[in-house]
């Protein structure tokens, strides 16, 4: 962490700068003439070394880079409540929002490339019924302790929250799984499994809620019947986008092999993820619910077309991509908490019993798991933490409207932010616990060799 | 280019969804509440295509990929003259515009890397004298045409129209001279040598041409003096950048190599690319000087600090960004060409004398080879491509005003478009006819087996 310190200094002389010349306009004032993307220039490098300290502090204390950039977004946000607003343009600019969603949208384009369909099919009952038990239980929880300290808001905010818990993050349990050793055991299979189904059923939840608040806005009263319709359209839109995309993006992709031009595979794949993310917002689903489908669409191509080289070479392509726009995202949804909010001890309260209810909801998954002798616990435990999910879906609540008020209101989206945390910060160590319990339980057995930790495990918080 | 057909049908079907869809506006229409990204989406997917057929098509003729980007994008402007309007909201989109700006940033990053200043210096005489009169003989030219066809322009208008002949394409003449096995040749060296010195010099000239604008704009009158401090500060940034950015930022990248946290070689990169390009900007150079100052400054460090490895990296992490971005540049450059200006034969004429100027000035550049029994047509040749850089000086004086007046005008975009199509056409057939000709006086003695060409000699236009 030593380290870290001169980049700290860096990001500080900057801050000064920023301050200095003021959030620079879009204005021409004497010096300067490259237009809009010179604000957008200042706040994408402030981002992106908030981004990599952050991420390297969290990650030297054994926690996911993810929440390095969340935190130091936050605090980047809080640098207003301490009196200074050289960066407050970055909360404003239409380019650093642009910027952020094309992070997301690659971010899940990227997710559905890892997910195999396929894969998915074949984990066994286990992991169906872990993802389903773990995205009720916590969807009604998170609704009814919603329901319960926010009597003033609409039906539709507290069902809103719910979806809010019920996704699971894949990338940070994959993390500590392969960290400890243990990405071959039968529970670490479950887990991923029931993860990837969870974030199928947290996007269909996701297109049922938001197409209902849509409903709701146009002033359409919202019967069994329009949400059977919408599940309908989220589902006809995924099985579509896999069956219908998956057979001519087949064809697309052959013919692309006889063209010369450099750069087709990539600009074909991104194509593929805008036109289904721009279609998914068409009928009224979220981008990212395309961006998934395309990357699902994309994993199937490559896998049986081009064999195992070429699938790399697409999600080699992203990833670049990915390291510069999605650390935006992150960053952004950090600044955008209103650190002030937790000056209301109601917050607090509020953040305090969402995350149990999110920690809570989850262990119901240990019911999930049918196959005898395994360890139930770590399952359960496997399946906590929310990481970007959860906050992607309440970025999109902060953006919709109901009744001309958000849906996810500042207050609230403060409290999402800190269960995420919570639940994200608590799953490393926790997972750690259990699975050598188990070990113990077992005799000792231990499935694959567990190699030394290179860091040492640091209290949370 | 049969190939190429579906996917002009696929094209054709976009087309017409974005038509029957309408422009999507960022106004929240019932379906859709993915805010400002997702017309951006649209336009990217179009961007993409249009830049990727557009490509092969060229590549298939046998010219570079950058001119398709840049015809099909006028052709999918001049739809707008056959009545369709469902693309025209991409012109003026300021999610694109940031996108392109970031494209052509990072393009000039990478023209930056990929030019070592110890190899500049070392060309020796012939290169930098090549170099000084391929810029100087064609700027006075462009300005002698401007000012005897436009006489009603400012005179700033004729010099600014000058500064777009000077730079020369290092990347199209190296695809030529790379495609005829003629890379090694002292001809060769001499040519990219000077291509690299001409784009600083076309650099220090557009930076003073800009900031005697600017001052023109604030009323000051522009005597020699100022100009003399202009230059003083563009080469001073360069200078300047060079030395204390190198110094510092090679230990920024020692440091780095500490760190854990991944993408930390990207982030640090593209963060001393967009700080250079802002500082230049602030100063009232164009952020396209800085972005190249800094692929000179991290070119140096990688080499000297991690070995040829790592600075590979660097480039190769760069790729997928620019491979993304740099043709939305040039697409959009196509997009902004009024196709009906031509319709004026002034304007013809115009372009006409512009790339009669053009390949002429730097005829001059045979005087400039010193040692004897070399190939001074060839050289010449080699020097006549304008490409990306003479595009985006015109993009810049397209958005600069003067007494409340676009410097380049519509009308004179359209004919830089046109002078950089032309000698860029030019250059690939007419440097196989000079090559081969010096082959043969000098008795058919090849220094470099010349493989067997893969696509025929089409001929130009």
């Amino acid at each position: 962490m030593r380290k870290a310190v001169p980049a700290l200094v860096i990001l500080g002389l900057l801050l000064a700068l920023g301050g200095a010349w003021g959030a620079p306009a879009e204005t021409a004032d004497g010096a300067g003439h490259g237009g809009p993307v010179v604000p957008v220039l200042l706040g994408l490098i402030v981002i992106l070394l908030a981004a990599k300290i952050g991420g390297e502090v969290f990650e030297r204390m054994g926690q996911p880079a993810v929440l390095g950039e969340l935190v130091f977004g936050m605090a980047l946000g809080g640098l207003g409540l301490l009196g200074f607003h050289g960066l407050d343009f970055l909360k404003a600019s239409v380019g650093i929002e642009i910027l952020a969603q094309l992070g997301v949208i690659l971010l899940l384009f990227q997710v559905g490339l890892e997910s195999n369909v396929g894969e998915m099919l074949s984990v066994g009952w286990s992991s169906l019924l872990v993802a389903v038990l773990g995205v009720i239980a916590p969807f009604f929880l998170g609704w009814g302790v919603s329901a319960w300290l926010l009597p003033d808001e609409e039906t539709l905010a507290h069902v809103f929250i719910g979806a809010t818990l019920c996704a699971t993050s894949v990338g940070i349990t994959a993390r500590v799984l392969a960290d400890l050793g243990k990405l071959s055991a039968r529970e670490s299979k479950i887990v991923l499994g029931a993860a990837v189904i969870d974030d199928v059923l947290g996007l269909v939840i996701l297109s049922v809620v938001s197409g209902t608040i849509a409903a709701a806005n146009s002033g359409g009263s919202l019967d069994a019947l329009d949400t059977l319709a919408i599940i309908g359209k989220a589902v006809a839109f995924l099985v579509g986008a896999l069956l219908i995309g998956g057979w001519l993006s087949r064809r697309v992709f052959r013919l692309a092999g006889f063209l010369k031009v450099q750069g087709i595979l990539l600009a074909l794949a991104l194509s593929v993820c805008f036109l289904l993310a721009y279609v998914a917002d068409r009928i009224g689903l979220a981008t990212i619910v395309g961006a998934f489908a395309a990357g699902l669409i994309l994993d199937g191509v490559q896998y049986r077309e081009l064999g195992e080289k070429t699938k790399h070479k697409i999600e080699e392509l992203i990833h670049p991509l990915c390291s510069f726009l999605v650390p935006v995202f992150f960053v952004l949804m950090g600044l955008r908490v209103d650190l002030s909010s937790f000056g209301q001890t109601s917050v607090l309260g509020f953040a305090a019993l969402l995350s149990l209810a999110a920690v809570l909801g989850k262990m119901i998954c240990a019911a999930g798991v049918i196959e005898r002798g395994l360890d139930r616990l770590s399952v359960a435990v496997g399946m906590v933490p929310r990481g970007e999910v959860g906050l992607i879906f309440a970025g999109i609540g902060a953006q919709l409207t109901l009744h001309g008020r958000s849906v996810i209101t500042p207050p609230v989206f403060a409290a999402v932010v800190v269960m995420v945390i919570v639940t994200t910060l608590v799953t490393p160590p926790a997972l750690k616990i259990t699975l050598a319990r188990g070990d113990r339980k077992r005799g000792g057995a231990r499935p694959v060799p567990e190699p030394e930790p290179e860091r040492p495990a640091v209290p949370l918080g």
